[in-house]
């Protein structure tokens, strides 16, 4: 019997973790939230994940379970951490990436360098914060946002009121969560793997461009990352997967400000679109090397296979038809480059694939993954 | 609805077109002999391949239809023809590989260079060709053989008595291939992938090294190889694949002699062993490649990614216990070398998995390879 990783959601994620499970040998069971989603090839099972009895059955067949998303809540974490399932990450590390205000309590614990920030409970707080650092910030909803989502730059205490109503609402009550306006340089990601047992394995540094609060493009490592930086974004990202005890993948979205310092952005615990490069650019994927830590098996060498590696997503895909479609062309033109797509319907600004090229000229290599999945586009 | 690839058989090659459909974004299903076979994964259907109707009723949900292995028989490929499937390789091309003396023939048509060869009926006509090869020879079933199965030295007419009686109880009758025993200096391989629309790519030839006459380790490209070497050896593989109207991979098995001819020793119309490098150590697999060629999508850069790539089989797996208990040990201490198991149980001889290994220093690269397998057995 293989060993087997049961993975709690259907998306693109949970997709990339089964062909390194195939090819290592490990099997990956899947809970889809509905039929036809990403990762249906390995589906096992399909149901809400909100639903404890659901998750529990599911996990009953695996060795550990691990996730698509943060978005599974503490009370079914809880239910499987007391039924003896192995989890990881597990429930205390997953609360940090679920809250962004837990989030930077923690990382503050820590002593890790981060942007201004506080917790607000109403305009006049918010106002306040403002004040104090030169009439603008981001506002951020603590839960559920991503891809830009949940969060706004306001210059008023009373931007924000739609969502601070909304807060009133909610019976847990609570705050959101205000961020100084970094001037920023650019953006970061560091990426390290945890195994249970303690083993890290850190990945370089890369660069991620953003466009509408979307990852476009990254590219690995960050292009003129002095030594320094590459040690101090390895440092922050090691600090943090310990610190809060991950298992698995961890991403830290960091943030090089125009001063030369590095401060947290935001946390993923599980694989990342900062890291797909990895897939075709690094000796370990990083949906192998997930796969491997939260199954407590030995981390494989995250070291690069080329220079460069860069990864441009196919955001949206074609108006009409399918992507699939676009194979021809797209395959002819760059047979160097490194076609992935997830199986979803083209939609204005989804996530449906993504191109990786490696090389050792990086405007070679950039200018072929940009036009590769120009191709899959209008 | 993705682009959908129906393969014939759940064994290993089967397995291992899975990882590279699913992150390119094409559908896999698979016609499995059993239940929890190496392909299981993608198994959408279980039945007996040499039934018509159970193919056909497979070949309806897919673009096309390709193989795990050349056996289909040729009333059930034509059936799939008839019926307006698109089947890759063809018929005519799978017959040339199911029957090493209809292969013989066709290479000798096509004028490339081979074993002196001959279909002898009984032991007189075996005998005179040993009187003519120096008195020792090796004789082979066209039918049904691989890992040195069917394959026989002998040195007196006699010694096929067996395989004359058992043709004999054949309602097809037919004959024994019998070939001169090449001195050879090593053994070789060369794959060429070939589209239905005439695109051909030629991945770099292979040294294969076999034990007991089944495939051990793979040195990519061949060491000492010269120029000449390289070319004439892509040349036989592209006049093969194009000569015979190969589409999907195409595996060339070579001796070179120690007067440095080339001489064909067999064919295979599928990924094959000599290529599982490919996975790790070139931009396109092997199996990438196959599925793009029998979907008559463009084919992949065939580069190597590194110098030197090695192969090294696991054979048997340990005597006690499952390949997976391995894991730790193996992966601990060669976090570099990609791990590929096929979900089968170890059984003496069996291939069970692989081991890659790339890097600069063929002496590294081999040794990595060879003690990371080792780790998997006993």
């Amino acid at each position: 019997m293989p060993l087997r990783v049961g993975v709690v959601g259907g998306g693109q994620l949970a997709r990339m973790m089964i062909a390194p499970a195939v090819e290592l040998g490990v099997e990956v069971r899947v809970l889809a939230e509905e039929d036809g989603m990403s990762a249906s090839l390995a589906a096992t099972a399909v149901g809400d994940y909100r639903d404890a009895d659901t998750v529990l059955a599911f996990a009953k067949g695996v060795d550990v379970v691990t996730f698509d998303h943060e978005h599974v809540p503490q009370e079914v974490l809880s239910a499987l951490v007391d039924a003896g399932v192995a989890v990881r990450p597990g429930p205390d590390a997953l609360r940090i990436a679920q809250d962004k205000l837990v989030m930077r309590t923690r990382l503050t614990e820590l002593g890790m360098p981060q942007p201004d920030w506080a917790a607000v409970h109403d305009s006049a707080e918010l106002q306040e914060f403002l004040d104090a650092h030169g009439g603008r910030a981001v506002v951020k909803t603590p839960r559920g946002g991503y891809d830009g989502k949940g969060v706004r730059v306001v210059s008023a205490g009373t931007e924000a009121e739609d969502w601070f109503a909304t807060l009133a609402e909610d019976a847990r009550g609570g705050a959101l969560l205000v961020e100084e306006l970094v001037d920023f340089r650019r953006e970061l990601a560091q990426q390290v793997a945890r195994r249970p047992s303690g083993q890290v394995r850190a990945y370089p540094v890369v660069e991620t461009v953003q466009r509408g609060g979307v990852c476009a493009e990254v590219i690995a490592p960050a292009p003129h990352a002095s030594e320094r930086l590459l040690e101090v974004a390895e440092r922050i990202g090691v600090a943090i997967a310990e610190g809060l005890g991950v298992t698995g993948m961890l991403a830290v979205e960091l943030f090089e400000t125009t001063d030369e310092r590095l401060l947290v952005n935001e946390l993923a615990m599980r694989p990342h679109n900062s890291g797909h490069w990895s897939q075709d650019g690094a000796v370990t994927s990083q949906f192998e090397q997930h796969v491997r830590a939260v199954l407590d098996l030995p981390l494989g060498d995250p070291s690069p296979r080329a220079t460069w590696a860069v990864m441009v997503n196919i955001l949206g895909g074609p108006a009409e038809g399918t992507l699939d479609e676009r194979f021809p062309a797209a395959l002819a033109a760059y047979p160097g480059a490194k076609v992935h797509t997830y199986g979803k319907a083209p939609r204005p600004g989804r996530k449906v694939g993504h191109v990786n090229t490696v090389g050792d000229d990086l405007d070679d290599v950039a200018y072929e993954a940009r036009a590769a999945a120009s191709h899959f586009l209008d």
